[in-house]
């Protein structure tokens, strides 16, 4: 462990708060390093955390974790964060079943505040613990640390409108990489790149900043005297008080892998009586020259990637073929355009973005707008298509009911990663777009098993069906299907043995193991490719059953099978009935196949399922 | 019909366009005096309406409606709009069952080009136009009118930001007038109220802005120069630029009441080849006294108000019953804090604020924003109680799992309005929340039917239960419950006759009407008090039942009937069961009672529906 020898003894945040910059340095090469092995290793986030290494540490440093809340937006970039609060031990089990987590968490450490997965909540949490620390009387301070993606976003905004203005003890760093997930899209990103750009900034800061931050603060009266200078000489250099308008003091933007300057600033920040905003600029990728060259390919890195010689990855999945309908559709048809919040690649949208500039859209980490937006290309006669991931879709419930389905008018919302998501943990798992949906009215949804049941639906969506219509495909490849399978383009199907006195209903990717065992063990699979609304027809059939039994990847609590139990034992149906699906608790962390496994829903335990429901349990 | 004799004569907007100053004056005298007579006999938004006369009335006279497609954000005060499209001779059926809505709606007029109802979502409906129209090839416009209200929300800033720096023809009119529904907060709101209230400015506008926009215009490029020339006094009198930031070309702000000037800047708006912000100012009940002296008294009005005398309402409902109770349970207990997203009236807050503003939070119309926020309360030691209605907790379901369930931190959500809430139509009815709410892991929710029933699961939302805890309660007055009805406090309760064939299901409001039913047929009647998490108890009373009926006030899809059927189906019941919910449809404008009739679920179709129900039915 020679390679981490200051890592290897920091057991708490106080460990690094009277580290010379000499041994600041080397704590910065040593992250550095283990965060390049144990990525490479486990898949992660890397860029973003290589480019937080020394702003973390200069949070630790400056502040008082946790009497200090130091909240990191979405959580991704807090691997340094974990490295100085106890959990340098335990860090190669990231992202691991039962390790530390990818993102922030309260079970492995008291300095994790929140969980966190979704972007931009940081400063409305932060709002409201500094809000709390005020009524407690208490003088510790909350510190939000946000990316620059995440104000394309609205939630800042109500937060920074809401929080403004106010004597909070409030602090929040705007991480600005000039990079969200994909690219930073939108005015507010191009206006902040020109503020970088102004050669003037850095000729001045290089001298002035520093020079005011190193003077002695003499009482409050100086130190507020000393920002207003600097508010004024920021104002000549940008023409710009943004921030200031919603209240908040601006300081920056200054160089994020200074640590000195750092501590200077946030030293500073402190001593502010309102809430304070500071603008760091960092490198995603730092100190990597893969990563800083081409952050984008090394933001979320899958394990099969380790070695860092990522390629195009030419295996289809659901994402790639999506992609390729669409484009394939949208060759022949003018009117469709395709929509994203900043997930372009993610979504397999690029061919579509390359082929078709005027028809892509993307409207950065802004879900709300997302479909709204839709919603006025719907009523202006075009068909735009939203790839969105399901837990993002979680974001814009309202504007479905209010601006999708209520309007009546054609938009398409294409799901992905809809069911279990693996190492992305609690926060982004995809099984709650089931019962958010069922509940609008006059929508249609979908849950193809296969590529090529994706493609009819996404036509059927495009030309036979009306209102708001949903395709739900989950992450990566379509399972193993016999080379004999046939797609219908029915509501739903039937296979297996017919006469059996056993029906299993499921749908999406559970089908495959499904229709495995119905070569083994004599039952009847009733395989839904529409689930909402319900074809009547599929009742005709169950009605007749003795036995269903349904398995389905989301939570249990609105699902399609509640609604089948619902409509069946209206019907008068007198047989058995039961229900596999994830019921009321949070998916933690692990592969996909160990979530199947955890619930109930991988051939294993779906054929055990079957065996012992056979045995009259 | 003398009273309104232009009005009278007013098919299309086109009518108004040629009118002259003395014409339009009279028009705007004749549509006040017709909205105060409508709202005074049917409710209905007064003040907004008011003061958005002139500034329709100029929107009409420079736009090509619905080729420019004109769009009111919220939609309800768009009564002048309505009054110049072709509505006039209906204007009397305002809000009432198959009348005019009080918001926009596209089934009423090609004029109404969407649904509306809740705020923030005009500039991305804008948005979308514009960029259809773009890629269409054709030069119209899409205008949003918006209020400074929405811009405590988040998706205003979504779409300024994925709109601006383009060069579609989108024009966002801010209505500036100083309130949203109850009263403006936040800092954006106070920097507003800044900028207007410097002298320098009115001075300086009396005469040059004047000047400058009277000044023909000869080509793009003087008017561009004209622009910039107005953008740079503006910079000088304002030192803001943050629409600008956005990429908007910032106009204003201007008299709202002033056609001529109107007429000149979206004129000259027009001619501009980036999206442009108008700031307009008008005031809330403009050209009526009580109303202009008190908006927020005005803003919605019921028509039992209508002579306009209203006074403080003595009579006790939900919403101020459950005020009393938070001001009683916060004098014991320093760590409750109340949040709302700028409904303290509605919601019941005032005493609150009053006596605790130190614990008073409203953060404007941000939803997404209070539900973070009560996360960082609630980590900071501190009980957040957020009370919204039913229709608004749509705007929070990602908010409620990500940002609540998932923390496992206590936080209380006041949810009212739950159930039709009559004449507000389509977007506001509280009916999807159960759907929405059940599939969130770990919630907890209430749904009492009396205003003692409210204060006691409250009492246990605060230190029995923990996590996110639920309270749901109706618009208006407790139902009509016998004297000697005793509350429980317990999950679920039994009334009625325990031996009788039939068992009725039910929960919240519904319960009295079926309690009242039990007196004169058979009944058994299972009242559910907490409805998430379903006590297990409940099941084993009714698996020995033969026939259940279930009454409920929401959607079906995802609701409480479906789980029970679901747990009673694999429990291996075998008797009857019925269900009636709202089935996957939109419920229209009317009286709460006509809803409930439409919807089944009045006295005499639960009365008809039982008895049909005992005729084997």
């Amino acid at each position: 462990m020679d390679e981490y020898k200051l890592l290897n003894n920091i057991k708490s945040p106080s460990d690094i708060k009277k580290f010379n910059n000499e041994e600041t340095d080397l704590l910065c090469k040593e992250i550095r390093t283990l965060l390049i092995n144990t990525v490479s290793e486990n898949g992660g986030h890397l860029a973003s955390n290589l480019g937080t290494v020394e702003l973390t540490v200069a949070l630790h440093k400056c502040f008082d974790s946790p009497n200090d809340a130091i909240i990191f937006d979405v959580g991704h970039q807090a691997y340094t964060h974990k490295l100085l609060t106890g959990r340098f031990d335990k860090f190669s089990t990231l992202r691991k079943k039962g390790g530390i987590s990818g993102f922030t968490r309260p079970e492995e450490s008291e300095h994790d505040i929140f969980y966190s997965g979704h972007a931009g909540v940081a400063v409305s949490q932060a709002a409201g613990i500094a809000e709390a620390n005020k009524i407690k009387g208490n003088k510790n301070f909350a510190v939000a640390v946000i990316g620059d993606g995440s104000f394309a976003g609205g939630m800042v905004y109500e937060a920074l409108n809401a929080a403004g203005s106010s004597d909070k003890r409030l602090i929040v760093i705007l991480n600005d990489n000039e990079m969200s997930i994909s690219q930073n899209v939108g005015a507010l990103a191009h206006n902040l790149a020109r503020v970088r750009a102004k050669p003037e900034y850095y000729r001045f800061k290089a001298g002035t900043e520093k020079f005011l931050n190193k003077i002695p603060v003499i009482g409050k009266s100086f130190s507020n005297h000393l920002f207003r200078l600097k508010t004024a000489l920021k104002n000549i250099l940008y023409s710009s008080s943004f921030f200031e308008d919603f209240g908040f003091r601006y300081m920056g933007p200054i160089d994020g892998h200074d640590i000195d300057l750092l501590c200077d600033v946030f030293n500073a920040a402190k001593m502010v009586e309102i809430p304070v905003l500071i603008h760091v600029n960092t490198v995603k990728g730092r100190g990597f020259d893969l990563a800083e060259k081409s952050p984008e390919n090394y933001h979320g890195i899958s394990p099969a990637e380790s070695h860092f010689d990522k390629e195009k990855n030419e295996i289809d999945t659901f994402s790639s073929v999506f992609g390729k309908y669409l484009c394939t559709f949208a060759e022949k048809d003018k009117r469709i355009c395709a929509v994203t919040a900043a997930m372009s690649i993610g979504t397999g949208l690029e061919s579509f973005a390359e082929k078709y500039p005027e028809r892509f859209f993307d409207v950065g980490i802004a879900e709300e707008h997302a479909v709204t937006f839709c919603s006025g290309l719907s009523a202006a006669g075009l068909i735009p298509v939203f790839a969105v991931y399901s837990t993002f879709l979680q974001r814009c419930f309202d504007q479905l009911i209010h601006d999708g389905a209520l309007q009546k008018r054609k938009m398409i919302i294409a799901v992905d990663r809809a069911g279990f998501v693996g190492s992305d943990g609690e926060t982004h798992q995809g099984i709650y777009d089931i019962s958010m949906l069922s509940g609008i009215p006059g929508t249609t949804v979908y849950s193809p098993s296969s590529y090529i049941e994706t493609g009819h639906y996404f036509y059927r969506a495009l030309y036979k069906d009306s209102g708001v219509v949903i395709i739900r495909y989950p992450k990566g490849c379509q399972p193993l299907l016999p080379e004999d399978f046939k797609s219908s383009e029915n509501d739903f199907d039937i296979f297996g043995n017919t006469n059996s006195e056993i029906t299993v209903v499921t749908y999406g990717r559970l089908f495959a193991d499904v229709l495995s065992l119905s070569k083994k063990y004599n039952i009847k699979i009733v395989k839904l490719n529409k689930i909402k609304p319900l074809n009547p027809k599929l009742f005709e059939v169950l009605k007749k059953c003795n036995n269903i039994i349904f398995f389905e990847e989301c939570v249990k609590s609105g699902s399609v099978g509640e609604k089948f139990a619902s409509v069946l034992l209206e019907q008068g149906y007198k047989g058995r009935f039961s229900h596999k699906a994830i019921d009321d608790c949070f998916v933690a962390q692990a592969t996909v196949s160990d979530q199947m496994h955890n619930y109930g829903l991988d051939f294993y335990s779906i054929e055990k399922y079957i065996i012992d429901n056979m045995n009259g349990a």
